[in-house]
């Protein structure tokens, strides 16, 4: 694995000569994670003119984190009196006899850049952009397989839950049993807080349980997804409670299901991100409901669970091969409830079957 | 409710005025919380010349948050394409006729401050500093009670553990069940990730449980804390499993318990928190443990789980009455094992009875 992670630093190092800076400071943690094959709380990356170097704040034993540091590269703690690792390392870049050093003004403080400036007056810094989000977008296909087991795990949860009885039990206590069971099925953790959502509330993006109990004929929206080795997927599905949904539930269901599926066909290498959005959105638009749709139908996932390239109607760019997204268009009522469907996708070119559905969970209409 | 907040931002208006400032830009999620009353994912708060404003990004749909604004506040919803909130809060500044904004520096990203810069080139920014967490330190009877039903959640939800069976269960396994009977019991969720460690790991700080299951004879630590309203409490106590604790175990958990004994003992409004530090610390070092402490024996709870004060050998400052505060020390044995016993207290004068200890499980070393 060590030699992934060497690739990956000598790619952004391309990219910084090529952008004219000698040495670079990565400080965003997922992608400090993603260069160096760990990211202890506080560390930084240097990526040195000479010498690449993992600088952690110490002592180690208070940082515990997940992932190991590649071997290739080395790694130094600081005493707890030492300073911010991001001032260290641009005193290193300094020692190294770098004149440019290309930071992340995206994540770095303006107190902090103002620190590494007083520090290395003569360093000359420039910014970073987004270098490390735009090498993480396309995944190999060892990060596939964490994604790709990730959502085995969800779906296992997901679907323990669905056999288990579920009126009058409170949308907190079903996120939290959906939480330990990912957990009992390999995950690091949940991806992200898991949403429970039920009547009124089913259908909103991201709520937050509450002690509202699941009742006859609500609709019951869960999403929820495993956090493997690092990498985040998410699946959400919505369910009817009872023996049979109400008209007005089919018919939204339908709609929401057809969005969703026109998202996912969209999912084509080449396709621009704001077609996949727009193929999702019309069918919502043109049923009548233009007004608060969420400002995005989906997005990319890794190892952070809110990535690059974002399906939204400004979006720039299109879609590679290799890229895991998430279509998840929704549509919520105020005071009746709503419906959301979340997959994620790996997008794949028609010649190897077309985008590669990781959550695998029924997207029938279940009446629980 | 909504007097206490427009109190907090009237006192703040009186640092930034002080200060040289007409109007400022709060960025940091906490510190919007503490003077708006809430702090949806992505929101702003700016102290304006003439008018308060929380800006939040759109649609609200998708930005669910706990608290409710403030009712004296005016809170505005930017919809998805109109970029970002601290942007406009500063373009809002402006149109107020201010002609400095102090910005949190220490908070706001060198990109989004060169994008104010560019939006409203006549508008000096200064730095506000940490003036919002200074005001923090000191909490209110109303925060402190948050803080006290908090730590009643944790102590009710570690109680409940300790009757149950143990040996065999793996350290993520208790983690998550901790979890669970916090929010049984009331919490918004936990504070921080529960720390469940057995065997080796027990007493290192932060420890991410495992799947290693608890042991006969082993040591078992265990850091928890409820979040309720916002509030952050912290717990952390250390077991024997099995009948009777090797002769080591006792020694070492006496040690550490006289450690932070004494750490509690010193907190009385106007100690120095580095004196409250060197307490602890110097049993853990006259007892030779002087290698591999942690860089600090305790911190400021609130908002946040770790807010200021310090309590560490090179902390400024002193305490105040009214500063919750724990107290942590620990030592850990690499390969053996070792012992944590954490405190969360609220510093109180002697002629109110000193330190109100708010985590009241016993310290006996029990074996279970």
């Amino acid at each position: 694995m060590s030699e992934v992670y060497a690739l990956r630093r000598a790619r952004l190092r391309d990219r910084c000569k090529a952008g004219g800076s000698q040495s670079a400071l990565i400080s965003r943690p997922a992608n400090v994670r993603y260069l160096a094959g760990t990211a202890p709380r506080g560390a930084v990356l240097l990526l040195g003119k000479t010498d690449d170097l993992l600088l952690c704040p110490g002592p180690p034993e208070d940082r515990p984190a997940e992932g190991r540091p590649d071997e290739t590269l080395r790694v130094q703690t600081l005493p707890g009196t030492a300073g911010d690792p991001a001032v260290a390392a641009a005193d290193l870049a300094e020692g190294q006899r770098a004149d440019t050093l290309a930071v992340e003004e995206h994540h770095l403080t303006v107190a902090r850049h103002r620190e590494i400036r007083s520090v290395v007056p003569r360093l000359r810094l420039t910014d970073l952009g987004s270098a490390v989000e735009q090498l993480r977008v396309v995944k190999d296909e060892e990060e596939i397989s964490c994604l790709r087991i990730g959502a085995e795990i969800a779906d296992q949860a997901l679907g323990e839950l669905l056999e288990s009885i579920l009126v009058g039990r409170t949308e907190r206590h079903l996120a939290l049993e959906l939480e330990r069971r990912l957990v009992d099925h390999g995950a690091d953790g949940p991806a992200f807080p898991t949403s429970v959502a039920t009547g009124p509330n089913a259908g909103r993006r991201a709520h937050r349980p509450t002690d509202r109990r699941v009742e006859e004929g609500d609709f019951l929206s869960v999403c929820l997804g495993a956090a493997y080795r690092g990498y985040r997927c998410e699946i959400g599905r919505t369910f009817v409670i009872g023996t049979s949904p109400a008209d007005w539930q089919i018919e939204l269901y339908d709609l929401v299901f057809a969005a969703q599926r026109a998202g996912r066909e969209a999912l084509v290498p080449g396709a621009a991100c704001r077609d996949v959005d727009r193929a999702a959105r019309q069918v919502l638009d043109s049923a009548g409901y233009a007004e608060g749709l969420p400002a995005l139908t989906g997005h990319g996932v890794g190892l952070e669970i809110d990535e690059d390239p974002q399906l939204a109607p400004s979006a720039m760019g299109k879609l590679d091969a290799c890229v895991p997204v998430t279509v998840e268009p929704g549509v919520h009522l105020p005071g009746r409830g709503g419906v959301r469907i979340d997959d994620t996708l790996v997008v794949r070119p028609e010649a190897d079957g077309g985008p590669e559905l990781l959550t695998i969970t029924t997207k029938e209409l279940l009446a629980l």
